[in-house]
């Protein structure tokens, strides 16, 4: 069995000019791993409409599920609901259970509910919504396409509300084993590892620490005894 | 005139597995953004090659510049080279300039220059090295693809040698405004803003600090006297 595969969708200008970081993607991915869903690509794209329809087409075919990030906001350059609706080929309108959630959050919090924030309830049609216990405005989820804020907060959120529903498949286990040599040192052995652990990924990450050069090596799998068995026999094999 | 366009590629399954956050695109994003280069797009793929060759396809045709980051070290796991050679339709060998400085480095280290070492001086046929001042294994630059290693001082080294020699185009410039209300206060203003000012790019990005919403809205553009006119009337008209 094979596990689900996922693929995420980081729409930001501000990050492809360098002027912030991407927050989500650490996140995101660490949560798929442990419900067992394979994230396989991220993309990052500016905040153009072309350029958005293309990737969620794009992901949507290739993946199981695909997340979006960023661009749901009140404010003229938050287009990622209407790209999404012109990917799927839909249409979007202010929705009313989505108006209501914003007009009681808004009324609570004795602000207006304005044209602008009132563009957060434009949901595509179809869609389902996604709770947003932090500010409110609702993600939604339309076929195999989960859309989400870019806050990291808020982002967290309904990442926390969407992937424990997805069917995982088994979730990925790892251990690392640091070595204090270069990859070079060490390449021929886990070569032969990797061959005789097909079943298992065996990645090495070199590191520089001091001047010094050492690697994580990282055995990645679903069968924790596989993956012990892997480990101990590096260990001998490295004397450590 | 149009800025010349870059896409980078990222190869790691450790960031795919969320086992390590990348700390090599915001570094990139940065300098591109100082040299007039635009970053158009970022992916990150596995270490699968058919992932790999398929990505560096489709960048390669679509932006001026590609950049990868990954996968060029010794280990079995390092097949980045192999994956560009096939994308451009190319051999891949052993290569004299690459192995001498490979035996040079390995002679004053006292390291072994062994097989797996060897592999870091496979170049794809008619690749240009880069200059690797913090460990010698090159980089190459094939076609419009510049391939640099993925540990974050080596690729930082790599993108000082490469990103100078590149024709830019005019610097892209910003100015953020930090805005103590919400997204949504401002929207109409951003808005018309967005209108008048259509040669600028201008983002509104939220946060939440202590309960309280705010909005960093970052004016862009080449031409410095427009940025300062879009920034003196957006305070203006919002009482700053």
């Amino acid at each position: 069995m094979t596990n689900p595969t996922a693929a995420m969708l980081v729409i930001g200008d501000e990050i492809l000019s360098g002027r912030t970081r991407d927050a989500n993607m650490h996140h995101l991915a660490g949560e798929l791993t442990k419900q067992g869903v394979d994230l396989k690509e991220v993309r990052v794209v500016s905040d153009e409409a072309d350029a958005i329809v293309a990737a969620v087409k794009a992901l949507s075919d290739a993946y199981d599920h695909v997340f979006t990030s960023g661009g749901i906001g009140p404010t003229h350059d938050d287009i990622t609901a209407d790209c999404i609706a012109r990917a799927f080929g839909v249409g979007i309108d202010v929705r009313d259970d989505a108006r209501a959630l914003l007009e009681r959050h808004y009324e609570s919090t004795g602000l207006e509910l304005n044209p602008a924030r009132l563009r957060m309830a434009r949901i595509p049609d179809g869609a389902r919504l996604i709770d947003n216990p932090v500010s409110t405005a609702p993600g939604f989820t339309l076929g195999n396409v989960h859309v989400m804020a870019g806050v990291p907060l808020v982002f967290q959120a309904m990442v926390a509300s969407v992937v424990p529903t997805l069917t995982g498949g088994a979730p990925l286990l790892s251990q690392t084993l640091r070595v204090n040599r270069g990859e070079g040192d060490i390449a021929a052995v886990l070569s032969q590892l990797a061959a005789d652990f097909a079943d298992l990924s065996i990645g090495c990450y070199p590191f520089q620490v001091n001047g010094a050069f050492g690697a994580n090596v990282v055995v990645r799998g679903t069968d924790g005894g596989r993956i012990d068995a892997a480990v101990t026999r590096l260990a001998g094999e490295l004397g450590l």
